[in-house]
């Protein structure tokens, strides 16, 4: 049975000492937001995700969801009464605006919270998830009626909330999206069509479902510039509050699929349900971009909490399995083996997910703080500068911390060698949840392609020269520093390569821009890299700060400072073979027939 | 419904015109596979997979295998007609020794084979491939009443055959091994103990099951060198080849696991069950590892056909998924959009893998000859050279193929997105199969060791310095072919590195071997990117050789080249990061206390 402690300490290490989140205090939500309140928010998550949500993943994974004859959805033993601890910690709304029931802290705290839930149990944690993503979008783009009449209970998480894009024939391009909605008298819209993948489409754990739809309004154009957005209760809600009837909206089917088992994922069909418009006519696809971001980071998020979870269950398996011996000689002579933990390929393997690991909960965190600049700060300039952010780094952490995620939820499966491919551990489950991470809220290689093909270019490129100066800028003024020295030097030649990757772009894809695609995945793996390896540097400089009055934290700063050089001399490396990747060109990839194929 | 076209074509080219097996016809047996020979078995091996295996795939992986309360288990539906169709077709037997009833045809027919097979349902394979194995170790250490008692109907696959080395505490360290031996007055001995994930250890498919159990005979050593190899049937067999009564072999339950469903994967539990000795006593490990080499061969070759009928199933999906258009201009007007396969990044992903598969399947076929060659030379010189080149590639083989094939299995899922993700489509099963190819039969951290650890310095280090030798021997006399050039300039650099990579262990390791542990998989990796490389070499080679009279197969051989071209430009590269992180060291990853996990 896998088991799970919630990485509070480091995630305050990140939060104090190295992004300092006191100098924020001006902006609103902020000044609620001290150390104090923080470490007793996260303790508290900590707690509900450590006690309440981890025995439940396995029971989740087993049982998954099932669905009655009349269309409702049972979720797993156990989920609600967990969801209930949900909705009274009033985790859904912590960082939402206290005018909805919230309590208006920084997202950034949403953010850290929800690293633990997913790490517990992430096809439950996806029910709350959602349910943010909803309020967020209602936020952003609804009427104040809207506002008032769904947002209180969704943000006490009475309610709670999907997103319904994808169709059988319409994923990625959604210019192709079928769902119509006709205009009633009344103003509401009557919507009809068929949405597939509906994650929390249907369930027993709240009142009312929320659903948040694309359609197209009877005439409007085709293509993209036709969509537009439409709230749609699955219970009527009238003007008091009170629910009435069933809306034209039910589950056809669940899915059979690879794992987040215990997350209903669903087919809804909608026939003729009542909707109403969200923000202006034909404008869904821009709603719904808006939030994409947040949404984006979350399942990044996702990503880093599949591969803490299998880190800190593989960590533990090395320390107990007894199998060989120490090809240094013998560690423990008493035992009847040593712990496989004293093999190097096995060392190996854990500090490349912890080294993973560390720095892109730094990652993560970097950027929600920039979110919530870019809604929060009263400062023009800064909200640019924050949303630019944003905009440049949010497809790099879906799609490397995704990548990465499942990739290290493999290596710490392996460690289990047989033991591993056993349900019963627990390792294998960490594998297929985190599998569809890489997959959902636009596929990976589609984040490449938005990174490459539009997030570059945009503003004249501002975002990403505000990246590269501020990594410049940060490795010039302490080029100095010999303690600093032994991570600055990997990271100065890592950002060169991905310069050059960049300059290569500029020079090469305007005219070919089949060289972008082809280099696009490299080059959003080759960003990763830079981040987190700038991460480590910032991580490695606030360790080497605390140390000298850390007393009994030592070891774990000290830990920072091996872990930051591992990372430096064995995975920043990499960079070299991404930029010859992609500075190969398209003419390979591309020249087959498609025949040959 | 995934389908599956067996590459009947590409293996007759490879062992044709890239490896000639007209020049191998003084080797017993071989003079038997002309080339028409080799083409109808293949063919008719194909039709077999295609029509029979395939549509099963599926239907073994959601129905598993079930066990009854007696102990008995019953495979999916359709495999027991299935596996009537391998015992009909002779398909067990056809490299064994024609005295026992095989056809004596070259071991190389039955890898090639055996790919087929796996590509189509690879659970279902393994009941054919673990009575192959278990043949195997029969024919080299058995006495001759024992073969005569058990080969002639294993041969025929009439009886099974498995191989029990597991135990709950004891996996790669067999060392600590506990199941017991007694000897019995006629030569018998009563063996008792539990082994746990018996592949194939109880089923419905054969009348008879002839389990091979290491164990330890009482009074023996403690450690490897106390381990005894016997052969205990499920049913006893009379000297008159009749079966009598059960023997004291049971299955206690079958595991619950990620994938290879239809295969029973079964805890086994030994009451006195009554076993013959195999070979000598304690001699039970070296026994067991002088087929090894082949076991893992034939796992690595597992991996490739994974990979191989994923990607099949991904370009039939990236030319049918009508989703955006290309970046350099709509390509199908008449369509609402473009297939995917008009995206670079999707071209990226289908070249990448089958620049995988081509090669990967060369370098099992010439690593298969090379064990014809070590079993059927009569020169003792080739015979030695050839057992060389297996020792040295066999853990390449198995590490990297199963590795790669994993990884692309999960490429080509990513293909499909959402769908994908989803049963019915298939593609999340061949991720889950081609995942435990990477950790049974020795999981690739200790194939990694075995490589670097034992077969890199054995005999003076004379099989390394015979592939280095052949490689740029290869190189220089080719050195002058602009033709050649392209593909001879990447691998020249790429085995630079590798050679520079075995002196840095010669030079850093011997003091210091966990320099040598730290680096092993990467260096693991790095060979099997020059070992890829360098048939990719040799497949150009013949593809040009072969282009000029080509006529209506011209286009498969130029694809062979684009091919080329996209492995040197687009997967050679990363030996050189390979290399960076070996002459790292492993400093910065043995450094942390235990405790600090």
């Amino acid at each position: 049975m896998p088991t799970y402690k919630a990485p509070v300490d480091d995630t305050l290490f990140l939060i104090n000492d190295v992004f300092h989140i006191d100098r924020y205090g001006n902006l609103p939500g902020f000044a609620d937001a001290s150390p104090d309140v923080i470490e007793a928010v996260l303790r508290e998550a900590a707690k509900l995700s450590e006690e309440v949500l981890t025995p439940l993943n396995r029971v989740g994974d087993k049982e998954g969801c099932t669905r009655a004859a009349d269309g409702s959805v049972k979720t797993p033993t156990g989920f609600k009464d967990a969801y209930r601890q949900i909705v009274e910690g009033g985790w859904v709304g912590i960082s939402a605006p206290e005018e909805f029931g919230g309590q208006g802290l920084p997202a950034t705290m949403t953010v850290m919270v929800n690293e633990f839930l997913c790490s517990a149990n992430m096809a439950f944690a996806m029910y709350p998830g959602l349910t943010q993503g909803a309020i967020a979008a209602l936020l952003m783009h609804a009427s104040p009626e809207l506002k008032k009449k769904y947002l209180p209970k969704m943000v006490a998480g009475e309610w709670t909330g999907t997103m319904n894009l994808t169709e059988p024939h319409c994923g990625t391009d959604l210019g192709l999206l079928r769902a119509k909605a006709v205009k009633q008298a009344d103003g509401s819209y009557k919507i009809s069509g068929t949405k597939i993948f509906i994650s929390a489409g249907e369930h027993d754990l709240a009142e009312n479902i929320i659903h948040l739809v694309l359609a197209r309004i009877e005439g409007a154009p085709a293509g993209t510039k036709g969509i537009s957005l439409f709230v749609v209760p699955k219970i009527m809600v009238g003007d008091d509050g009170s629910l009435g009837a069933r809306n034209g909206v039910s589950c056809g089917s669940l899915e059979e699929k690879m794992g987040i088992h215990g997350n209903a994922t669903c087919v809804m069909n909608y026939d003729g349900a009542v909707g109403w418009l969200i923000g202006e006519e034909n404008r869904g696809l821009a709603a719904m971009f808006t939030m994409m971001n947040e949404a984006r980071l979350g399942v990044g998020v996702q990503g880093l909490a599949q591969s803490e979870v299998a880190y800190q269950n593989a960590a533990i398996y090395a320390k107990e399995r007894l199998q060989g011996r120490a090809i240094t000689g013998v560690k423990y002579p008493d035992k009847a083996a040593d712990p496989i933990i004293v093999h190097p390929d096995v060392r190996r393997t854990l500090m490349s997910i912890r080294a993973f690991n560390e720095a892109a909960r730094a990652l993560v965190m970097w950027t929600a703080l920039k979110e919530d600049v870019s809604h929060r700060s009263e400062d023009e300039k800064e909200r640019m500068s924050a949303d630019d952010h944003m905009g440049l780094l949010t497809p790099v952490i879906k799609g490397v911390l995704t990548d990465l995620g499942f990739a290290n939820a493999v290596s710490a499966q392996q460690l289990f060698g047989g033991h591993g491919y056993i349900a019963e551990h627990g390792m294998e489950q960490f594998v297929r949840d985190a599998r569809i991470a890489q997959i959902y809220e636009g596929a990976n290689g589609v984040q490449a392609m938005d990174l490459v093909g539009r997030k570059l270019g945009k503003d004249g490129g501002r975002a990403l020269m505000a990246f590269f100066n501020e990594v410049q800028t940060y490795l010039k003024e302490r080029a100095d520093s010999d303690a600093m020295n032994v991570y600055l030097k990997p990271l100065g030649q890592s950002l060169a390569h991905l310069q050059e990757a960049s300059m290569w772009f500029m020079q090469n894809a305007m005219g070919k821009p089949d060289n972008a695609g082809a280099g696009a995945t490299d080059y959003m793996h080759l960003f990763g890299l830079v981040a987190l390896g700038y991460m480590w540097c910032r991580i490695a400089e606030a360790a080497i700060e605390k140390l000298p009055k850390a007393n009994g934290s030592a070891p774990r700063y000290s830990a920072k400072l091996v872990t930051a050089r591992f990372f430096m001399e064995r995975m920043l490396p990499e960079t070299a073979t991404r930029l010859a990747r992609i500075k190969a060109g398209a003419a390979s990839t591309m020249e087959l027939p498609e025949e040959a194929f």
